[in-house]
């Protein structure tokens, strides 16, 4: 008899909170299987809340190693929390499946429970139905009220930051989509690095909590920097007042973070994946001149690899400049699910 | 050119928080735009929330009117908050869509935001991508920390209770669908009224936060009565060390609410829609005998009708009487996802 629909949230949904949450589970009164979960912010604290929805076809290939599907499907939520400042500490899962396949789903369960045990956070509730392959996550997370890491805090002078690994930089999840699609060959060692990032992006918790009061702004990296980045400008200029065309930014090609294996692409190729590439999860923030050093401090103590990229500016328009200063073009637009890619 | 997925944000889902909401637009921080909403829950609440998952074809037709899709997309998870006596305040709205097709957009739109505002709720953040029609919602509610009704809280001896419309009953939402499958024929008016169970579903919030305090356990019904009163039983024995094969519940036949146009079904075909039609997103909870005029008021005061339909016992199963007390035979499974329907 094929497993039924509350046998599969038991059999692979239904855990006790993981380890590390201890300190956590008191805020969480109730999860998984009533009507609701209960969540209870600590006293000032704000719940930071973000959801996202992952499809076969258009998020992940058929052919995705399901653990490496569990691991991104959370990443990728936890990566908003960063981008925001803010704790992680529960999860809810919808869940559309063609089939119950146990081996998927065991895959599955183990990719997703173990980002979430890394973080210590729990699932507290969720759904599950047949349908086309598609899954979406709500995480919340905590942020003391007011210090929220926030879009629209950008201004003119401030430095523009990303985060990266290390080895590794912008655009290798681009490229390894393309690698995938079979427009690029690498040798098997190269892409073997490459494809990390892309399978197992690593949400930047650590750096968005050391960053609360030092940043001014801050986005993570999901449809391309240039896309993301003209978020942070118009935002920015509204809320402060700026252009209605919003603020500018200039960006120093040289100084996007590069991997190895990007390196040997033209420069050309190479400049449109890490501007435009996507699917990054790399933080993109911005900080006055004068702290630049905290930021330096909190990166070596989340541990994270940051970068220097530019800076804001007052007239709108991102302009990106070449190694000796020269105006490159960069006509490229950022990733739109419903607009047909570019060239 | 077609709308991309900013635009599309920006058009259809982008707007300030609806009237009835001042009160408690200071709770929410900041809402749709940023990586992250902000949630601010008042001291003393604890945050309620719940997410489902609809996908085409399985949870509505392809030919739904788009206003009913948006209003009963809300609805239902407005249900799970209703069941838990929370109040609610905020929604998140992830949305898979095969391609921008602006009057269902607006269509969608309007019937999402006719019942949030009916609420006083605000969508506060979301995602948008191109796939198989499919949508998730999460709600977001307040309830003072310690009051949320709760599916483990029946003890044997407690009455069983639901809601209904007036005039309506269980089983019609099922009966509806049944005549869209073509399996049943309906005349027209008669089929006017009962369609509306299934795609008007009107979620008891109102109820379920007059019978905080009143109500020792309560569930929305989604998967039909029989399935989800399986999930009282055995949570509320567990929670109340009672059988490992949960308490059980008898149900008074006649006292089932019963709409005209299901009364003119034969008994059986009429009984297995009350017991197991599903989709009813009406209120199953259990009280106290003494608490029955508490139950009334509750009733009266948020001007729902409910209906005594039964006892939680001690004994494992549930059984169904008749008329005149004699069991009736009930085998009927609830529904799965899962699981091929049963005759």
């Amino acid at each position: 008899m094929p497993l039924g629909e509350f046998d599969l949230i038991a059999r692979y949904f239904s855990r006790p909170p993981s380890p590390p949450a201890a300190d956590l589970a008191s805020r969480i009164a109730f999860g998984n299987g009533d009507d609701c979960a209960l969540l209870q912010p600590a006293p000032g604290m704000q719940l930071a809340v973000s959801t996202d929805m992952l499809v076969e076809g258009r998020h992940f290939l058929s052919t995705v190693a399901p653990a490496l599907l569990g691991h991104k499907a959370l990443a990728v939520n936890l990566s908003d929390l960063a981008a925001c400042g803010a704790r992680p500490y529960a999860y809810t899962l919808a869940l559309a499946l063609p089939r119950v396949d146990e081996a998927w789903l065991a895959g599955f369960a183990e990719g997703l429970h173990a980002l979430a045990d890394a973080h210590g956070i729990s699932l507290v509730g969720g759904d599950t139905t047949a349908g086309p392959l598609t899954l979406s996550i709500t995480v919340f997370g905590e942020v003391p009220t007011g210090q929220a890491l926030m879009r629209h805090g950008a201004r003119p002078g401030d430095q523009l930051w990303v985060s990266h690994a290390s080895p590794g930089g912008l655009g290798d999840a681009r490229l390894t989509l393309e690698v995938f699609r079979g427009t690029l060959n690498l040798p098997g060692e190269a892409f073997a690095t490459v494809r990390q990032a892309l399978e197992r992006p690593q949400p930047r918790v650590a750096l968005g909590l050391a960053l609360r009061g030092v940043a001014r702004s801050a986005i993570d990296l999901s449809d391309g920097l240039l896309g993301d980045l003209d978020h942070v400008l118009q935002r920015s200029a509204a809320a402060a007042g700026g252009s209605a065309e919003g603020f500018g930014a200039v960006i120093h090609a040289p100084a996007l973070p590069c991997s190895a294996t990007l390196a040997t692409l033209p420069a050309r190729h190479r400049l449109q994946y890490q501007l435009t590439g996507g699917d990054d999860y790399e933080l993109l923030f911005s900080a006055p001149p004068e702290a630049a050093a905290e930021v330096q401090a909190a990166a070596q103590a989340s541990r994270t690899a940051v970068r220097r990229i530019g800076e804001i500016v007052e007239p709108p328009g991102v302009r990106v400049l070449g190694a000796d200063g020269q105006l490159l073009d960069a006509p490229w637009q950022a990733f739109d699910h419903f607009r047909p890619p570019g060239p």
